[in-house]
């Protein structure tokens, strides 16, 4: 079982980290496409085409199953079940199915960056998937560079926290529309006790388990590529991962 | 009078803003190249590779000397006295020999970003100048992000600002090392009065009146080429700028 995934930078590495939990055993390959990050502000043919050479590289690696763990990535590559056979996992469609199973009024908050919130593609999905559905959509662009900075129980983060969940307050189901958010997790349910906090990466991680419902054997392997180096990479994915980062590759650049 | 400036994207139109406020009959030609920014994670030979790309399409443009509008990309640019024949000016040298002049103590501080901090180039460069300065560097993440945000008069922004103020205290000048922190200045000396704050975009237009003794007659001008799409780019420039830019233009890709 090889799993290839994607992102811009370290935001994937949460799913990265959910695969690892549920596939202990399974080999993964990561590409970092550090030398282009961010992708939340790239136009989307831009982001469509990187998106498109990343999983030429993937291929090329051997993955048997490729996950987009970007959420604006994901965005511009909805309609993409396969990439020449091989079946592609976007962050967004299983969130999406798994707030609706959850919430009982409908009504889902979904927090994510300026980008998300500003393309509608959570409420268009979910509205595709149930036109019932009410979304409020809140932009958090502090959140990133605060989770970045290791502020997690911090007071800006509370401040800036308590800002964007204002306008949730109506909201039982919160949607963690960026693979940054996890992270904050603990602090967003202390300041929102009782809602319903839905990680993308675990959703994914289940909707994958219909792919290999057998876990395979063997040791787990996880590989690296950054297309540009990436100091802060390695302490970061060392803080998520622990030790289990096989190979760190800075691959010569996609084009 | 023709200056051509470059940046990633929005954060050397402080520069910009104080070229136009000397030489207002000046045209400008400022290529933001947003779809590679940030530059400030880039691998120092990336980002030279990308300085020379920009300044190739600057003196296609035709113009008369190059500011480099970005210390990230002036820090791995400080040997080019001139590209082709154009003189190039960078934000670093000039405000460092002003930080130099101004502060009896020698004593010097510089807020700016992790990339720039790491990469020791402003206590280089300044003790290369003097070698009996003192150089205190502060990394300030967090800035740039709530620039964006608007957040100045902020509760976070001075929360931000009161842990980054707290290394400098025994310094009496302190250079604002990233092209954001200008905007920042007022609140800045709020927190910090008495401490003299050198701003590298004004080091720059006085250097440059070296080079232009008298202002040029005519109407002033303000071409923004951009790499990429950047939906907030324009409301920016128009909040620093005014009504003052003539012409948008998206340029084919540089490569």
């Amino acid at each position: 079982m090889h799993v290839g995934l994607f992102d811009s930078g370290v935001g994937g590495l949460t799913v990265l980290k959910e695969l690892v939990g549920e596939f202990p055993n399974a080999k993964f390959s990561y590409l970092g496409d550090t030398a282009r990050l961010p992708y939340g502000n790239k136009a989307p043919e831009t982001l469509r085409k990187y998106s498109q050479e990343n999983m030429v590289f993937l291929k090329e690696k051997k993955v048997e199953a490729i996950v987009i763990a970007c959420h604006s990535a994901s965005s511009v590559c909805l309609d993409m079940e396969d990439y020449q056979g091989i079946p592609i996992f976007n962050v967004i469609a299983p969130s999406c199915a798994e707030a609706l199973e959850k919430s009982g009024s409908k009504k889902i908050g979904v927090m994510a960056t300026k980008a998300t919130i500003k393309s509608s593609v959570y409420p268009n999905y979910i509205k595709d998937l149930d036109n019932k559905a009410e979304v409020i959509g809140q932009e958090c662009p502090l959140l990133v560079p605060l989770v970045e900075e290791g502020l997690i129980d911090d007071e800006m983060t509370h401040l800036a926290l308590s800002r964007y969940l204002k306008s949730l307050e109506s909201t039982a189901t919160i949607l963690l529309g960026c693979t940054h958010y996890p992270i904050l997790q603990d602090e967003i349910q202390k300041m929102a006790p009782g809602k319903s906090l839905i990680n993308p990466a675990s959703s994914v991680a289940e909707k994958m388990r219909t792919l290999w419902p057998k876990s395979p054997e063997g040791e787990g392997q996880i590989d690296i590529y950054l297309t540009d180096h990436a100091p802060h990479f390695i302490d970061h994915a060392q803080r998520l991962l622990g030790e289990k980062i096989t190979e760190l590759i800075h691959p010569p650049s996609l084009k």
